[in-house]
């Protein structure tokens, strides 16, 4: 939601242009929210609000802006003053952002960025999407072995803005080699005898992040171990920089919406939404669609086969949909569970007779509920005359407890069993268990109706 | 998974009677991996080391433990030494813990707790699950507005092992309503002029989260603004307790769960799927399924009504599942890609006309793409005798052409709808999508092939 309180005020002071009263706006509040009061602007009036005030805020406040704006912004506005501003934004964010610009006005910032910042730029970029590496920020407190908490305290209070945290200070040697980790809490509470050296007081035992290590398990580990940021670290040990507890939300977020978006059947999208292009949203979709639709090509098939069935008894037809969704709806049930359970790792792999009896039985339970009720719905359907009607009046309610009791247990089993190939359960998109249910239910609805007709 | 890596020396130690053994390898390492290491142990096993090391330590690796361990280890081990640990941990996660825990013996460790510890769990567990107040700790450094910041730093050094976080420091009046923070960043780089009072560098313009508000609304507002805690308050300021990074990831994850299980139409779980009863499990999915089974019958009195056709051209029949999945996929792909768009914020409801429009033409592509899948699956199926074949042909394809832009608008509008409308837009799960796509499929592809019927 744009939020409109005050955007007269600010389109007043800067038709009066009134520097100073904006420079106040933006000091005297949180950088997010002056972000957030700024959302209605258009892109050369935020860029005149930012530019009253001095660099590292605006760096800050335009870090908060939406992704659609800053582009807005880096498209826009002249590269010289863009350029100053880009230099001072957090490395990790940094990268972000410049990835997904133009190239050719990425060439153009590039430029003008220091020596320092373009170096910095092209080494983050060059760690795949996805990577611990490429979601790091290389702005790290890096402490020498040889000091002593008093001239830690020293040290910190000198550089602490140039570091995108201080509460945890990382101890390196002189190559960099990560050793250990003091607290700010720790250095806080340690001013009671100041010339004990850090070594002393350090943790060695670190948990760290591999520089390639897929982002996904980075951010699990540090949310199950309330981590407040984690180093990460190339395969000497090696210190380059450091994942924060932002950062790792933001990646939670991210593979949440991945998640969800495989279970949807729709491959996940690099950028948001309305940033993704038609052609390439279309593809993302259209290469589900059409697998689909080969699996719903095989429904077909099964129908044509049974065709004399429904030649036989038209009621048949009629049914088609009921079925096939019952067991595509439970079905899409189990998947949805058994993904999210083992993405918050409230099943593993140990547990997989566990889950398949409980679907086995959850499967009984659902399927003789909508039995009940397939039961009571055939008296609509089935002509009264039918020869052996009591008899037949089952076909539609056997056929639903088998069908549901196979989408449990097919939604059930496909995740396990891609856990346990290595491959991500998501991919077993909810759509996809459907699909393949779709066709169980026809060949088991239209055998049962066979094997009835062939008693009667 | 579980690290079976030192289990064979735990046991060793714990048959040898090791105490020394199990409090060095407990304090060695980080207590969420001295948690891993135990997660094979029996929790008579679990607590035999645990009870070997120091009180704090051992309510610390127990919070790192399962649901499942902790609950068995609650019911299992004798009252007493159980509730001096309960006793010791965290006031959030006490509360999260001892409310699931049977009745009975929530109220005997209760009894045994102290009054102090007993009171915080009174006041903490009366906030209705999913509040602000229901997740956050009490255990927050607030200082007095008269302190400097030599003042500041000594009472911290003094007090820190009792709060969760000291990286902020919250400032109230001799009522407790909030005046200010000072973060830790701002006393370790203000210690060059100890005697500053903290009144004068604190930030005034504070972010807050009032105690019933919406634990997603809070978790939103804390990931959006990078923020380390976020101080809860009551409708007259007073700071009740703060919500850490670590418990802001939880509900984020929780949330997200939640939305996949609507998506998934499953009614959200209130605890894990191993722990949710087969009674409940079947109730949270029958009643979605009863739903959908509703809204599926509605097809087979379409069917029904459209039987004439089917007796006409049999081959019809064939493609029914065909079409109805092909719209409730368009369909369930839109809902999915829309709802996580609004829960993340990238599309708000203004953006409405630009999303139902790209909805459109993406489904028109994807449309066009099915229909000449369709076109040729048609020439398996459609009989070459049929009178004028050509023009036969073209039933399934325009029918698929028509289902998909169905599927896409009523998928992309209907969650707009519900934000509209203040409902969650994931309640519009993508089976209800579906069901509703399924009628529309129906209704179309009869009424093409009637009105393609009635001109030949």
């Amino acid at each position: 939601m744009i939020n409109t309180l005050y955007l007269p005020e600010l389109r007043e002071m800067l038709a009066n242009g009134n520097a100073e009263g904006l420079r106040e706006f933006c000091e005297a509040i949180h950088p997010a929210r002056a972000a957030e009061f700024m959302a209605g602007l258009k892109s050369e009036e935020a860029w005149g609000v930012l530019r009253t005030t001095e660099l590292e805020l605006r760096a800050d406040i335009f870090s908060f802006f939406g992704k659609n704006k800053q582009f807005e912004i880096l498209e826009t506005i002249d590269a010289n003053e863009v350029a100053e501003m880009v230099a001072e934004m957090a490395p990790d964010d940094r990268v972000d952002l410049l990835q997904e610009l133009d190239p050719e006005r990425l060439d153009e910032l590039l430029k003008l960025l220091p020596i320092e910042e373009r170096r910095d730029f092209q080494r983050l970029s060059q760690y795949p999407e996805g990577t611990a590496g490429a979601v790091m920020t290389t702005e790290v407190a890096k402490l020498s072995e040889q000091l002593t908490i008093r001239e830690a305290l020293n040290e910190i209070g000198r550089q602490s803005n140039d570091y995108e945290t201080i509460y945890y200070l990382y101890i390196v040697d002189s190559e960099d080699h990560l050793r250990g980790l003091v607290s700010a809490r720790q250095i806080l509470t340690g001013m009671k005898s100041p010339d004990t050296p850090l070594t002393e007081i350090m943790d060695t035992d670190l948990i760290t992040a591999d520089v390639l290590e897929d982002q996904e398990d980075v951010a699990k580990r540090v949310a199950r171990m309330d981590l407040l940021a984690i180093p990460v670290v190339d395969n000497q040990h090696k210190m380059l920089g450091i994942i924060t507890h932002d950062d790792v939300i933001d990646v939670v977020q991210e593979e949440a919406t991945e998640d969800a978006h495989r279970i949807g059947a729709v491959d996940p999208l690099d950028e948001s939404y309305l940033r993704t292009g038609l052609i390439t949203l279309t593809w993302k979709r259209g290469i589900w669609l059409t697998i689909l639709f080969f699996f719903a090509l095989l429904t077909a098939f099964a129908i044509d086969e049974y065709k004399a069935q429904i030649d036989n008894w038209g009621w048949l037809a009629v049914f088609i949909p009921l079925v096939i969704s019952s067991g595509g709806n439970s079905g899409s049930q189990s998947a949805t569970l058994i993904i999210t359970a083992l993405s918050r790792g409230h099943i593993t792999l140990t547990d997989w007779i566990r889950v398949v009896l409980r679907e086995l039985v959850m499967g009984l339970l659902l399927g003789a509920g909508l039995a009940i009720m397939g039961y009571l719905a055939s008296r609509f359907f089935v002509p009264s005359d039918v020869e052996w009607f009591n008899f037949v009046m089952f076909v539609v309610p056997v056929t639903l407890l088998l069908v549901v009791v196979c989408g449990t247990l097919t939604g059930s089993i496909l995740p396990l069993v891609f856990e346990k190939l290595g491959w991500d359960p998501a991919m077993m998109s909810t759509p996809f268990v459907a699909g393949i249910v779709d066709i169980l239910g026809i060949l088991i609805y239209f055998n049962v109706a066979r094997l009835c007709s062939s008693w009667v």
